[in-house]
This record gives C-alpha cells, sequence and structure tokens, in this order.
C-alpha cells in the first residue's frame, strides 16, 4: 500500500474553522492515510483552569502526575475524539488510538536528562514523558486494510498499566518508520508556515528541497537553525529507516505540492 | 463465538482498588469479551473543578456544551485511557472505543421530553445526550476475530460531527443485542450489590432467577421498585432481541456464578 502519515500540531486542531479546513482536506488524501495530532495549547488551558500551572523546559512540557491526568483526557478524550465524529461526518471511518490500544506504540519513562537551563548544566526529570521503543506497523496496516483510518493522539504506554506523554512529532515518524517496514510511506509535517524558509521573515522563501547533505550546508552556514533542526534530524531518520518522503509543509497544503520535500 | 459483555459503573471504575480487581476479574472471562465503563462521579468532579455545575434529572445528566466537554475528556480520555493500559499490562490487548470510533454506535440527540419534576409536568432538555440508532456489531467481532478486547467509553456520535453523551446501560445492551445477531452473547451488568434484591436492606436476599413472567409479578408486588425497574427492563429488551443471557451481580463476581440471572 502507498500510505500517507499526516502530523497536525495544536494550534490547527485547536482552531475550529482551520480544523475543519484540514478535516476536508485530509479526507481527500488519496489513497490509506493516518492522522496524528498535538493538543499542548488545549492541555495548557485546561491545565489553567484546574490551577494546574504548565512547566516547560527546552520547548518540552513536564508532565507531573496532574498534568498527565490533564493530557490524558484533553489528547486522548477532548481533541481525539472531536476530530474521530468530524471525519465520521465527512465519511471517513476514523478511530482514534493512543499508544496504549490495540499497544500500537509501546514507551519507556524517560531517565532523568542533563540539559543546559539558562546557561546551567540541571539534571531535568519530565515526568511521565515517554521514550518510543516499539511501534507496531502491522496492526496499524491490518486497520488501513479494513478502510479504518486511524487518528492518533500523542500518548503512548509503558506496558506497565502507565499512559506517558509522547511528542507528537516523534508520534508520527515512529508509526511511519514502522509502516515503512512493509508499505510505502509518505510522512506529511504540516504546520502554520508554508515550509522550511532559509529567510524566517520571508514566507515566500520556501527551501524546495532538502538532502541529508543540503541540510549539513544549511546548518553549517546557519540557514537553518532552532526548532527546525530536530524535526528535519526526525525527517532524515525516518528516511534512513525506510519511510520514502517527508514533506514539511502548510496544514492547508497536505493535499498539495508545496512546502520543503526532504528526500534522501 | 460466545462472547461476554460486561458492564460496570463509576463507583468501580473511579476506586483505584476495585478497579485494579475488576481489571484481573475481567481478564479471567473466558473467550471473546467486551468493557462497557461508566464514570459519572469522575465527571461530576471534574466539573466541580472546572466550576461547571452538574444538573441530574431523574437520575440523568444535563449536558450542556460545557458539561459535554467534560464528558469526552473523562469517559473518552481520562477513564478509558487508564482502563486500556492496566488491560495492557494485564496481556489483555485492549481499544478504548466510543460511539464515534470505527463508527460503532450512532445516536440522535434526545429530543425535548415530558417529566414530572417534583410533582410538576415539565418540558426538559438533557442537551448533548444521545439515544441510540444503530450498533455495529459486525465491526466488534471483526475486533474480538484478532483478540483485541474493546473498552467502550459511554459516549456516542450522530454523524453530523457531534460526540453525544449516552447512559452506560444503554450502551452495553445495545452492544450485546447488536452481536447477538450472529454470535451468543452473555450481558453482566455489576454493580455494588450481590443482585437484584428482595429487600434492599439485605444483602443476602437475592433473586437468583428472573423471568419476563416472575418480574411482572415482582413488579406487581413492590418487591423489584424504582432504579431497578428501568435496568430489568433494559435486560428483557436485550434478551427478547437475542441475548442468551443477562447477569445483574457484584463487580467482584462477574467471573463467577453469583447474581441475578434474567432469562426468557
Amino acid at each position: 500500500m502507498n500510505i500517507t502519515v499526516v502530523k497536525v500540531g495544536g494550534a490547527i486542531v485547536e482552531d475550529e474553522a482551520q480544523l475543519r479546513q484540514l478535516i476536508h482536506d485530509f479526507k481527500n488524501i488519496e489513497g490509506p492515510k493516518i492522522l496524528v495530532h498535538g493538543g499542548g495549547r488545549r492541555a495548557t488551558k485546561v491545565a489553567a483552569q484546574l490551577g494546574i500551572e504548565s512547566q516547560m523546559i527546552g520547548g518540552r512540557r513536564v508532565t507531573d502526575a496532574a498534568m498527565l491526568e490533564v493530557v490524558t483526557m484533553v489528547y486522548g478524550g477532548l481533541v481525539n475524539k472531536h476530530i474521530v465524529a468530524l471525519l465520521q461526518a465527512e465519511g471517513v471511518n476514523a478511530v482514534g488510538l493512543t499508544g496504549a490500544d490495540m499497544n500500537i506504540l509501546r514507551s519507556h519513562r524517560r531517565p532523568l536528562k542533563k540539559m543546559n537551563v539558562d546557561g546551567e548544566e540541571r539534571m531535568i526529570d519530565f515526568g511521565f514523558v515517554g521514550d518510543v521503543d516499539y511501534a507496531d506497523g502491522k496492526t496499524l496496516a491490518m486497520l488501513l486494510e479494513q478502510g479504518i483510518t486511524p487518528v492518533v493522539a500523542p500518548l503512548t504506554h509503558d506496558g506497565e498499566g502507565n499512559i506517558l506523554n509522547t511528542n507528537a512529532d516523534t508520534m508520527a515518524s515512529e508509526t511511519a518508520k514502522a509502516i515503512a517496514q512493509e508499505h510505502d510511506v509518505t510522512l506529511i509535517f504540516s504546520f502554520e508556515k508554508r515550509g522550511v524558509l532559509s529567510n524566517p521573515d520571508d514566507d515566500n522563501s520556501v527551501i524546495p528541497l532538502i538532502t541529508p547533505e543540503l541540510f549539513e550546508h544549511y546548518k553549517a552556514d546557519g540557514t537553518i537553525s532552532g526548532g527546525m533542526l530536530p524535526k528535519i534530524e526526525n525527517a532524515i531518520n525516518a528516511l534512513n529507516a525506510g519511510v520514502k518522503k517527508v514533506v514539511i509543509t502548510l496544514a492547508s497544503a497536505i493535499n498539495g505540492s508545496d512546502g520543503t520535500v526532504i528526500k534522501l
């Protein structure tokens, strides 16, 4: 099968108009497909309403027991089921899944991590955060063969009864890699920019193609920096594991030919 | 297949020790099985933390837009995924589903209902509450054939993009009825009593067998009354639709031979 895995970030899924447009565009992607979503802003909002403070270190959420309940509710329930119901209304037979469901994504709790925070080396405990060990491409392919479209929330489990908060980009690339063992997979990271920009202030400066060689070049000369680095490293990692093509593009362009293509 | 559908109420799934015992007992039920759960007390608690008041009329929750978000989070996310992760830890390959997932339970929004409230006839709008139109027994059986165990949260969808809050007893009996079209189904309603009691104050007064004829008799002489009436009507309705046996029993007895058996 030719399978498309689309990752869509929180900013899109939490804006009703943009979400509905995305659902429509996603529906029109030909062939079997999987949607992986975020929901961090909504989690932060619900946490605040519950009097729980969100703590971020290096752009990643620290997940204590109370925050784990919030993300389980918001990602696995509120956001995921809303997307599933909207897809069903469009005639797409969606099923909402976390990594615990059908055991599709297993992880282990992240060990303490040495990080540079405000110029100081610190051992950081991210709490109930999972680093993925295993994704079950066969079960996902079985669902796709039945005409079912998985909608994956950024939660995994450790096999010992615990849900763990997991980065949605990682969920998408691990899912794509697992399915790529037996199928042709295109992985699309959609977000609020038109692609990887050579000038962050110019939305028209999209770099159309990045290869590992070009990436080294752009990294060395500073054209690509900051938060885009791990995204592209993630993409190249997926390509090395058998994914055919990675695209970074606007959410509204997931069904088009715009954006940045990353290829070996 | 011989399939067992177990409904477990909120009081059990929201108490960690009782939930773990239930998971263990459920695991030991032989053959393919489905778990349908509630979660109302937890929803009431989370709603209160968010400053949303729970309004109940005739024992049923009024579900406005804010409360719909709460039940979607709590039933579909918090409670459902916790149960799924615990089952996975016991080696049961569970998948958490609402009625929207794989379109397994479709409903329509309940119309205004004439009810007697405090001696006064009133038209009640229960809000985003779903009355079930259709359950897809074939898809559930397909999952069971793959060795997958559905864990169903009390939420349905209307096919137009809306999640609807739905009574968990109804979810269980509609699920059982749909599967009974092609399989032998036992439906177990588990709760905090040993069965249907002839004397509500005496836990040892379990009525071992109820047939439709005996039910009419017990109803007429007042032995069975109140909240137990719709439960048994629901059970007889399921039997008439092809379910082989309904059992009302303690949560800790779902794997035993205690409780009240309801048969045609």
